[in-house]
């Protein structure tokens, strides 16, 4: 037995756990998706693996599943941040549902001298994150966090944790992130489009646990950067064989 | 002297050189990014480098460019073709974008089994690899070619050119990449949102210059997937550093 649908809760997960739906997902599993009582979806919470649920009520505005069995165990994402700052909307919204598809732990917006934004909507890119681990078959969902300055989030780095530092204007210098030692608590900083501003390049630069990795010889867009720079560290240093 | 607006033309560059401008060209160059008689563009035609060129006339309906002097010479891709099954449409739009930004030489939409869209619009993905080498820097537009089958590329496929086959099926069948020889024809095949079906799947994995590689342990859409193989791929075997 096994379901097509993926449903992320907010919500225990266990043997005969019984799990009360909001209208939103009664409206998606039973308007949209058709689905009847009877019927199968896997669910998640981001901390109790994947769960083969049956449709115990439907209704209009609420429903109830009964949990049967464990179909997956909880796959942690690597202790990587992911550290961005935001750009345009849409492209905003693909950048964290990028992090989150890829396998970035931690999803933190911040500003630099150059974003264009001043705020952000945490409970519509959470809601991308959580998309994000629906359509991609992952047990976990980053957390977003608020949006935040990036001098203080420097201000309050843990040192233990080492930095890939993504930076346009440095061409050529890629680091071999191969030679790093595995399991160790990361971050990947991608820049704003207008790049980092002197002064945050100067002290990026200057900061002991910092690694400035080349994304090749062309411009990339922030959201294909994103990317990039999550698989070149996956492949290396993550969960990538 | 270094102009801020890069200009895609379909026209001879070169010391003197008179380029005139479409109604489209002048719109943009004029109305949008409000620039006079005396202004500077960066120009590329794909085939002579970059030209920094000075605004000679400037009118609503069109105007005249002279270039003169190259700012960049041409930085050829390396070979490199990119096939894709073509998604919903913004995500198609992307994945060219992408594939250009990534420095793919050649854009191939290919119809599998599970391909949702029986056509595209050529022309206006043409458009997006343009406007995605205006904004990357590029002086290189790869070519999108039309839709074709899948079966019918194979059928005529140039047995000197290997394929990364990117199999969402396959995880931890990693291609060791950065052990094949530099400098050879490749191409890049991403599967769609459904993946490849048994039959395709089949003589894929049969074919002697396929090479199955497994893009990490979530299931990426097929957009994401196409960064992350092209970053896989320039980092190995291509003009990343």
């Amino acid at each position: 037995m096994s379901a097509k649908i993926r449903l992320y809760v907010d919500h225990l997960l266990g043997p005969g756990q019984s799990v009360e739906l909001t209208r939103e997902q009664a409206h998606y599993l039973f308007g949209v998706m058709r689905l009847a009582v009877g019927g199968h979806v896997a669910l998640f919470n981001g901390k109790d693996g994947e769960w083969l649920a049956k449709v115990a009520e439907a209704g209009k505005k609420g429903g109830k599943l009964t949990c049967q069995t464990q179909s997956k165990p909880l796959h942690m994402p690597p202790d990587l941040w992911f550290l961005f700052a935001p750009i345009k909307k849409t492209r905003t919204d693909f950048i964290v549902e990028k992090a989150a598809e890829m396998g970035a732990a931690r999803i933190m917006p911040v500003q630099t001298q150059f974003t264009n934004s001043e705020r952000i909507r945490q409970d519509r890119l959470q809601a991308h994150a959580v998309e994000a681990a629906e359509q991609c078959g992952g047990t976990f969902v980053p957390e977003v966090a608020d949006l935040q300055r990036l001098d203080r989030v420097l201000d309050d780095w843990p040192e233990t944790r080492q930095m890939m530092f993504c930076d346009e204007a440095e061409v050529g210098s890629a680091l071999r992130l191969a030679a790093q030692e595995k399991g160790q608590p990361w971050a990947i900083l991608i820049g704003p489009e207008g790049g980092f501003s002197d002064r945050e390049r100067a002290r990026l630069s200057g900061l002991p646990y910092a690694h400035v990795v080349s994304l090749g010889p062309r411009i990339l867009r922030a959201d294909t950067a994103a990317v990039a720079a999550l698989t070149m560290w996956q492949q290396a240093l993550g969960d990538w064989l």
